[in-house]
């Protein structure tokens, strides 16, 4: 590790690049901050952006303007470089890159960068005798992976979940509050501009998943692997499904999970009322941790927003200026295991499963028969509503199973007769877990 | 600050005084560490407690045995010294203080000790150079320190709240859920073990008030100052209480709340089901934080226990050895602000009152006039029962108020000839605060 850089004499000299609502407030929080711990001297030396000229609502008079971020990684004036430019690819890559190769800090919110280029980067930081930090890249304003580093660094993690998206979790509680459809509450969503034009990296789980991938490889000291995490998004999430839940004791989350030596999935799931993230609601985000000897722990904020970002990269600035440097990952790059690839068809859980049926005599006996088959042992069944000529819901929950052969009867009731359209199977998280 | 001692050739020795489950727990985890930081070099060198010859379960064999404790503070061999004995005054104190000023760190989970005496014994360690940390102080397993001084520590904190004692969480809890009385479920808690045989420390609020002092003075910069907690202890929730609050949307809790420059309380509220702290039943601690620029934080976890305070201990030893010390309170004792004492009397609240009556004519009017002399503005009313021989329960909840004319009207209403027995009095949380 690099020697702490408290002792140097003059302010920590902190770059900017990209300001967006988050870059400008924390360049904002630099200028005139909060509060004034002794020992953190820091100074805006230097900021780039698109447009110059955008009313950012403060002055950055003696801030440097620099046309492109890049050259701010061969500055000798810059001791900290903060990336807030955002995707996996391209400049914010480049001036990582660069910024790491010249001996200079870095601190980035960039989810897609670290999920994609983390185990990378992290070689070049420690080449260099440099922090890489990203605690604003997972779950906003909550300290997530503070939390792992530091107050869990005695713990031996065996399973994280979250809630780690607050646009789907908006959509599905707004969905549960109001009983409207997915599509409706997307649309709404859209309107107050709490999700985007093109929302898909939000509710197809994208975003989730680069910050599972994030959590897991931090908790399990592994080399970080965005591929390694199954997807699904919540689109066929549909009001009927959310009711159903309700029926059954449960909430609908996009829920992250990661076990240690397990499979790491962003998936919609019923989660029991009785665990504490199924009360998490809005826009908010959720991690919770389960290890030894904690047992236990829930951290709960607003996973967005400039504020909250804005908090955890001053934080990582801090960290840096108070001498606390720490491996990106918790551990040399060199001890971090090769990522896991759980075979996922053998994970076990209880099942959630939707169809819609034509309502006539013998379906229940078919249906029942196709689990039989596979061995699935049904919990509970319910069917709602009554009709001739429309489909109506056939809900069943099952016993702890094998994701193979719920893929399996997935795919052999979407060919019956009397299913029509598609089968919604869902897993069902409940304290016997 | 202190310089790191990370760069010492050998590993860091620990000394534990105090052999209960935590300090046995600790103990163990030293001996057979569950994760393995490549930075983190300890050694357990000594350890003291009453009983020399108690089984606990795993050996320690090379592990010196001290008959008192205080000699350890002397020792050239131990660079940390963990305090697990208790107490705020007597052999604890005596030996933090000695330790202290032999320049050894110390890591205590001792509550009482740092809410009564943190400030004098935080400026002998800044004196002496060396760390003083009391995470398993707060909470448990919970970091809610290492929170404040890490996660957030650009953040201007405005209000901290939480439920910081675990058996009178799980004794109202309970309460709640079957609806039994207080005596009756205390009877119960104390056969199982989780309440002490003389269960006054928890249940009058005095250790929820040891840690909401030091978390009140670790979020505002303050001289901890036990003095200055308003406390109040759960004794007289009735289940009467607990099922009204149902009806008011509201569960019952202890909740220890802060304001920057403000009051520090710890009392019975009610608090509304929208709000994150309603939600965490049985043994749980949570704290809450709004804080800017984060907005709002809330973290929960186990807060007692064997393995939940030892992960804390740990993460405080480990931030000694990783070179990661801080002040003890955050900042320098020189810049700790002398302690609020807010005037109780003018703050202000909605509040619950309850009162038992007897069922006759005109009470309603007279207890309406009393209120209204105090210009006291009524929000809801609720009468339960009906009996010409037994009082009957009258309820009320008020819109926000001064708590000085909720206490006068309170002793007013005690003074009538309608009223028996005691009238209780609950400040509401709700989400319009």
């Amino acid at each position: 590790m690099s020697q702490p850089v408290s002792h140097l004499t003059r302010p920590l000299s902190v770059g900017i690049a990209g300001l967006g609502v988050v870059g400008a407030r924390t360049a904002q929080l630099l200028l005139s901050p909060l509060t004034s711990h002794p020992d953190l001297q820091l100074e805006l030396t230097a900021v780039s952006a698109r447009s110059k000229d955008a009313d950012r609502g403060f002055s950055m008079d003696g801030v440097d303007w620099v046309d492109d971020c890049r050259d701010m990684a061969q500055r000798d004036d810059i001791d900290i470089i903060v990336e807030l430019i955002g995707g996996s690819e391209g400049i914010a890559k480049e001036l990582v890159e660069q910024a790491l190769a010249s001996g200079k800090h870095v601190v980035t919110a960039n989810k897609a960068l670290i999920a994609h280029h983390g185990y990378h980067l992290a070689q070049l930081a420690e080449g260099a005798g440099v922090t890489l930090s990203f605690e604003a890249a997972v779950a906003g304003g909550i300290p997530a992976i503070k939390l792992l580093k530091d107050g869990l660094v005695a713990n031996r993690v065996s399973h994280i979940a979250g809630i780690l998206n607050g646009t789907s979790n908006y959509i599905l509680s707004e969905m549960t509050a109001t009983g409207r459809s997915f599509d409706d509450v997307l649309a709404e969503a859209q309107e107050k501009g709490y999700a985007e034009a093109d929302p898909s990296f939000d509710i197809d789980g994208v975003d989730a998943a680069h910050k599972l991938a994030i959590l897991a490889a931090m908790a399990f000291g592994e080399q970080v692997d965005f591929d390694a995490v199954q997807i699904q998004g919540i689109r066929d999430v549909s009001d009927t499904d959310i009711a159903f839940a309700g029926e059954f004791g449960c909430a609908v989350k996009l829920i992250g999970s990661a076990e240690r030596d397990g499979i790491r999935a962003v998936r919609p799931c019923l989660i029991s009322h009785t665990q504490p993230l199924a009360s998490i609601n809005g826009a908010l985000n959720a991690v919770s941790y389960e290890a030894e000897p904690v047992n236990a722990i829930q951290c709960s904020g607003p996973g967005a927003g400039a504020g909250p970002t804005a908090s955890a990269v001053l934080a990582d600035i801090a960290d840096i200026a108070l001498g606390r440097q720490s491996y990106s990952f918790g551990w040399p790059v060199s001890s971090l295991s090769e990522p896991v690839n759980a075979p996922a068809g053998q994970a076990r859980s209880r099942y959630y499963i939707r169809l819609m049926v034509t309502d006539r005599p013998g379906v229940l006996h078919e249906t029942a028969g196709i689990l039989k088959d596979l061995q699935i042992s049904v919990e509970s069944m319910l069917q709602k509503g009554q009709s001739d000529d429309r489909p109506v819901a056939l809900v069943m929950t099952t016993h702890e199973t094998q994701a193979d052969a719920i893929e399996q009867a997935r795919l052999k009731l979407c060919e019956t007769s009397f299913v029509s359209g598609d089968v919604m199977v869902l897993p069902i998280i409940s304290s016997t877990e």
